[in-house]
């Protein structure tokens, strides 16, 4: 078990070394700018430290790791264009630095190449990966199209957003262990428990961002609090404020969510008032703890030493108590 | 052999019959709309003569000839955004009869979906087929670039020009007969040599696309004759002319080029009349027929009886020959 950052590095030193030709520029260069930018290369560290815990060395896994992250920026840059987002990770996003066309082409050429990298490994492996990449990428899309949906609407129920979020963030973070573990020649039984153990743990982690965005510590929170309230977000606090409030107190979030003018501040602390009054922050407390208890069942299931479980724990543990 | 009617009725049948679930339906109906609107499924077609070519049942190479179809329709969506074009096969392109978000997201869902269609195959077959797949994909994402890099310049050589249409169109002719071929596990250098029969006949078809856009039977061909000129689109015929006209003549097509304002008929009588004095009909006949000889010179090569290339060179004959 290397340090994180060691395994960031590894997986940085990949993606910065796809040797691209210089010509088209326009295809190429958007790539390169949003693989350079960063972000914490979460998931094809997983995929690292799956492989190694069945007994790989993290090379091998490497491909299928890179594959991941690359599958991860092109969804990025095309959510980007869909969301209108105007900054990813502080930094001008392809379709405002270039054009949406751009984007979208860049973007199409980063999910081949995504298949590209994984196609790197020993035949006898590529069926199997292919079949895991394949129905992830398919749930991602769903994922994106009915977050998409829930813009437009108020009837989400919790569960609709659950499996929201399960299918457009937890089935990679799921996959990315599940791919590493195949390239180890683990079981499928057992990759499959890695699966279930990461899709847990994504939806635990993006609980955790909804709960961080209203009650983060401003101190060391990266973004401004109460964000989701300000973009009308159909995060599990204002789903569950909504089924738990009054009439009263739903009219009250209704209005302000159609209101066009207002104070951003008077409209943070009103939401955030309700949602106090309601205490929902201890209905996605006992979700993220609940989401959690089943990663973790899922990876006691395991069949390997506790001790080669380790690092994953700890990474576990960094991501869901992180406070930013 | 069957009829080319028979093979593109396998085909429809095939694309018709996927079971996509209801919902969310923002993201199956666009697709679902885009395969059933038609075209002339030639890539499809291709890809099971060349596996019945090699022996094997046309059923055998279905799943890949789907995927080849997929993606192609796939391209289209995307490439019509980016494009900004109002119509496809007669009918509202999708991201005008819904939006471009609906397109983006439902073309790389089509682009996934092609991957899962050639995964269907026995995992043997997979690694390779893979491989010719990958490549492809990324070369039609390259050539798009340049089709788009190419109209904002007339610094464009034929040469060039003839590797964007290879990249943007012939190799995906090439690569369905190729992957057909693999399907029916041939010789990696068989299934080479159809790829190149493949490539050179799609160079030669685009070529007929430009030389019917303009010398086409009105009565015959499908859409307005010289709807290429008024587009400004860089075609064999307008870059030949550049090249051999005199400065004056050269002078005249740019300053149309640059018009915004005009009567359609006298630009198409100008710029025709102009590419009539220059004879670049002749030119472009020379480049089609050599292509096709290239063609034809890579499938004399292919190592069986003659009888059994008879179908493909039929379907060739009646795309080379065809007025529309």
């Amino acid at each position: 078990m290397q340090s994180i950052k060691a395994y960031q590095d590894i997986i940085h030193d990949g993606l910065t070394s796809f040797q691209f030709p210089e010509k088209p520029k326009d295809l190429y260069e958007p790539i390169s700018y949003l693989l350079s930018i960063g972000g914490k290369r979460i998931r094809p560290t997983l995929t690292l430290l799956a492989a190694e815990m069945f007994g790989a060395h993290s090379t091998q896994a490497l491909s299928s790791a890179l594959a991941v992250e690359v599958f991860h920026n092109f969804s990025l840059m095309h959510d980007d264009i869909m969301d209108k987002a105007p900054l990813r990770r502080g930094q001008d996003t392809v379709h405002i630095k270039w054009n949406a066309n751009t984007a979208i082409l860049s973007g199409d050429f980063m999910l081949i190449h995504s298949y590209t990298l994984l196609a790197k490994n020993p035949p006898e492996l590529i069926p199997p990966l292919l079949e895991v990449f394949n129905k992830t990428a398919a749930e991602v899309c769903i994922g994106q199209q009915l977050d998409m949906d829930f813009e437009r609407t108020l009837q989400v129920e919790i569960k609709d957003y659950i499996e929201m979020i399960r299918l457009k963030t937890a089935v990679l973070i799921g996959a990315s262990l599940q791919l590493g573990a195949i390239t180890a020649n683990a079981e499928p039984e057992q990759a499959m428990l890695l699966y279930e153990f990461g899709v847990n743990l994504g939806i635990a982690f993006q609980l955790q961002d909804d709960f961080l965005d209203a009650y983060g510590d401003p101190q060391h929170f990266g973004k401004q609090l109460g964000g989701d309230i300000l973009e009308n977000k159909k995060t599990y606090l204002l789903l569950k404020a909504l089924e738990l409030a009054t009439d009263e107190d739903r009219d009250e979030i209704v209005s302000w969510l159609q209101k066009i003018e207002y104070d951003p501040d008077q409209k943070i602390n009103t939401i955030m008032r309700i949602f106090n009054k309601l205490e929902v922050q201890n209905n996605i407390k006992d979700e993220i703890q609940q989401y959690t208890q089943l990663a973790y069942q899922a990876l006691e299931r395991v069949d390997i030493d506790t001790g080669k479980k380790a690092p994953l724990l700890k990474l576990s543990e960094e991501l869901l108590n992180r406070t930013k």
